[in-house]
């Protein structure tokens, strides 16, 4: 796949819509369409490597503290028991990090359809969660 | 849990023994005893960290590096297609992170039974293999 055809790249470039719960220069976090759990946040670095262990290892620590960070926030907001993180790739390779949160019960049974009317209601409350001080 | 009873806990300070990859004086990471794949490995902070959410920045950079390192390690020697990671914690509450070789099908659907003899096969294909110059 080249980059330009990569969802991902597109998604970062904004060619692709997507429901956006954080962005700065080099990284963009979004609602998975088709999340496991409510909440089912893709983070993945603009820049296109096919695989996680392709990243430079300073991009690595600053990927993975940027996941800690928007893993309490989703935690925070939608009020799961803790946030899994996963990195797989074996669908799309652009490197992606998994934020699921986790109720209770074990997520990776099955996706749920597209919910897009879902994940803007689950968007907001990301969006408009402040933290208490 | 208290620490004292976390197995995990044990594991760092060699009370319980475990097939062990890498180790360093923050660090272990040994292979899982009921693996999804070949060379399951779990990589774990030797501190008590209940929840991933709760470790220092500075520790997060530097665990998720490690959890390359020993990805590219276990991809190259193992010859898997990809490295899955994983953070879940529902199970033991002290911060793991699974580090799961991927060789072409999805391995979260059933995990084997302990196969002792099996770890210290794969142990050794994983200690001997020396990185191509």
């Amino acid at each position: 796949m080249s980059e330009k055809d990569c969802i991902f790249c597109r998604i970062g470039k904004k060619e692709i819509p997507s429901k956006t719960i954080y962005e700065d220069s080099a990284h963009i976090a979004f609602l998975d369409i088709k999340p496991y759990t409510k909440g089912h946040t893709l983070l993945i670095p603009k820049k296109h490597y096919a695989q996680f262990l392709e990243l430079p290892k300073k991009e690595v620590s600053g990927l993975f503290a940027l996941a800690q960070e928007l893993g309490k926030k989703l935690k925070a907001a939608l009020d799961a028991q803790l946030i899994f993180l996963s990195v797989m790739g074996e669908e799309i390779p652009h490197t992606h990090i998994h934020l699921i949160p986790y109720y209770g019960e074990m997520p990776f049974v099955a996706r749920s359809e597209p919910l897009s009317g879902d994940l803007d209601r689950i968007l907001k409350v990301i969006k408009e969660y402040k933290e208490k001080k």
